[in-house]
């Protein structure tokens, strides 16, 4: 060991290594990142052993590592790995499977990669369906990292601007229904889908499609009743246009009672998007259709993906849904879930304004007392939580909701320690620095 | 065994559940799609244990199910399976390794999981470098199917038309030489990228990039000499645009004589795109620039990819490498690919025009007596080979062109099988139906 050697941070090291590698503004979690070495089920590790209670990934859907997805993935690695241009019974047992779990004539779909990709291709399956190409989506959502679906993200703008049929509206807000009814948020939603539709038809669009995840996880999981999305659904329908559900953060049980979250709120999507949970961490992805969209999309595109259902994605995601099923883990979700809720429900601080929960989705929202929303305090209780061992982030356009969203093994004795570290943490985060 | 059983053609049942669960139109290879179950090397399996030579597939870069990166992927899939937000080595090792064999200035990366999308994110890229948007690919090409990059494929419109930022030039022929001069081809090419320039400038879009793959894979291996994109690159640059290098289909040392194809051009590519072959079969591909429009990019659309570059996809990458240095996959496919070469070119048959080569990757063209495009026939050879236990197909505008880009560790025996199976089968296919 150099004299170097015994100086060097080897944290640093990393950060300067991206740096020079990835270039700069590469996003990282946290103010001192964390270098995780190793995971299983609900517990990740990092390079000097100490463990982490992940509250957060969402990819990890069985839990880190679990070893049935990892022996499919690895049996079916060293046996196959080609595409979809050739016949497989794998794809096909898959697909089959998954459409068991949709109701309301979703019956086909086609694999990809990622739940950017999955976006991407739904929004021109809803554009080749209709012949239009206008979209509607919420003004604080992020659909993935595509061109087309980036243009979604109303934060950024691309070079040349925006896309000028593309229209957002307001996102449900979680507080909103203290101040009045959740029957007239659903009637202000319900108006401006109206009223972009009616923007889009005069700019010669057409309206394709509202695209919106079902619990809204990017807007902080706002409490929406069974229902509340009709009047915009109606909106868009009567315009002659398609919804989308993207259901790559709140499905796969996640919910607790409901495999897909449209089906809780009454939903009956044209197309739905899956992505991260699909294959515990393999890049697999799908969009599911009616057939009539579906066929729509085939004949104007002839749309093929290289690495998209193939045989080892294919049986990654056979196991996800295995052990969904065998460990019982939807229920798993809403008991827990349920558990999780009451705990957090149960912590004090005179900036947490509402504790939201979808199964096991959780989301803290604070602000002060002015009502401002609390960004800079949930970022410094975020880095509280770390140096608690527990890893979470948080969402919203203030940044001021504390998001939780864990594997799904996550059990009550997670529960416990998530709690207890939320209230040392709380505790010990004064509001300003 | 019921008697449904002891009737039924169980190929023709997967064809019916995949129009069932995928919708119609799906792309499949031949007119009897195969059942492939099992790879090894440059050999695959049908159901019924048949086993075909595997002459078409870049994806398993390696060989099918190369027993080194099927380790590497079992042993990090078990151990994490995360995403770049946390610190990880692996994928910094790894591209530290992948930089090493670039020159001018490519440094830096951004890992993904498909080669559409890291064409998807180098045409931002070179937007936000540059300030425009203005893209210029050519006629007969193929780059993805995200939104963006379909846009680039001039045979299909998308709804509502194809972008107003795009023009296109044609592709190298492969046989004009035969009529002009190389020189004057690649002067003609430089010419209608101009135009294409000035064209893009008087629409307002301005010139962002010249996006290109350097052996024209898709427009069927036109043989271009060093120097020949010289005058196109002259009038991208000469108008502030950058230029991408596609190299999903070349990179990985297939031809033989260069790790990257743009290097046997002489190519400088600012942004250059790798894909397929990458990981062996496991989704990852990158997008690697130099750091102006790695910084231009990042600063632009503060990208994140969830899959992309996670540890198991470095380790799936890295594995490659490890492989391609250790048996010397790029100095064996300089080898094979000219001793293959010589065998291809001893072929006789009076529509066989020319023979193409770069590597271990082949092209034969051909044409009838009256010069025509003879797609129909090369449809019914492809057959043959099938048939005779060889897959590989077919490319160009109208089909013409037989496509052999095997596995790199195809060996002398296999292109003597090859050959042999070729010279059978375009003795037993007459030129009409």
């Amino acid at each position: 060991m150099t004299e170097a050697d015994l100086g060097a941070d080897p944290e640093a090291d990393l950060i300067a290594r991206r740096a020079r590698l990835m270039g700069p503004n590469v996003p990282t979690f946290y103010r001192a990142p964390v270098e995780i070495v190793r995971g299983e089920g609900v517990w990740l590790w990092d390079a000097s052993g100490r463990r982490y209670l992940d509250c957060y990934n969402n990819v990890a859907h069985v839990g880190h590592c679990h070893p049935h997805v990892v022996a499919a993935i690895a049996r079916q690695a060293g046996l196959l790995a080609t595409h979809t241009r050739y016949l497989h019974r794998g794809v096909l047992d898959y697909l089959e499977r998954l459409m068991a779990t949709f109701g309301h004539g979703i019956a086909q779909g086609i694999m990809v990669c990622t739940g950017s990709e999955a976006n991407d291709v739904a929004l021109r399956m809803a554009q080749a369906a209709t012949g239009r190409r206008g979209i509607i989506a919420t003004d604080a959502t992020y659909h993935g990292n595509t061109t087309a679906v980036h243009a979604l993200s109303a934060r950024r703008t691309p070079v040349g601007g925006h896309p000028d049929h593309i229209r957002f509206v307001p996102a449900p807000d979680g507080l909103a229904p203290a101040g009045g009814s959740a029957a007239a948020e659903a009637q202000r939603l319900g108006a401006a889908v109206a009223a972009a539709a009616a923007d889009l038809e005069a700019a010669g669009h057409g309206v394709a499609a509202l695209i919106l995840c079902p619990v809204f996880a990017n807007e902080g999981l706002p409490a929406v009743p069974r229902g509340h999305l009709d009047a915009a659904v109606a909106a868009v329908r009567g315009a002659g246009g398609l919804v989308i559900a993207d259901e790559v953060q709140p499905g796969f049980g996640r919910t607790g009672s409901h495999f897909w979250a449209h089906d809780r709120l009454g939903l009956a999507p044209d197309i739905v998007t899956l992505g991260k949970p699909m294959g515990n961490g393999y890049p697999v992805a799908a969009v599911l259709a009616r057939p009539g969209p579906m066929a729509a999309f085939r004949e104007r595109t002839g749309y093929f993906n290289t690495f998209g259902g193939n045989p080892v994605a294919a049986a990654a995601a056979a196991a996800v849904l295995d052990v969904i099923e065998a460990e019982g883990l939807m229920a798993h979700a809403a008991r827990v879930g349920a558990e999780t809720l009451a705990r957090l429900q149960a912590l004090r601080h005179p900036w947490l304004r509402q504790v939201r929960a979808e199964g096991l989705f959780f989301a803290l929202e604070f602000r002060d007392e002015a009502g401002a929303p609390a960004g800079e305090f949930v970022a410094r209780l975020v880095e509280a939580m770390v140096a608690r061992g527990v890893l979470l982030n948080r969402v919203g356009a203030g940044g001021q909701i504390l998001k939780i969203r864990p594997p799904m093994p996550f059990g009550s004795e997670h529960a416990e320690i998530l709690a207890r570290a939320l209230a040392e943490a709380l505790a010990a985060t004064p509001p300003r620095p």
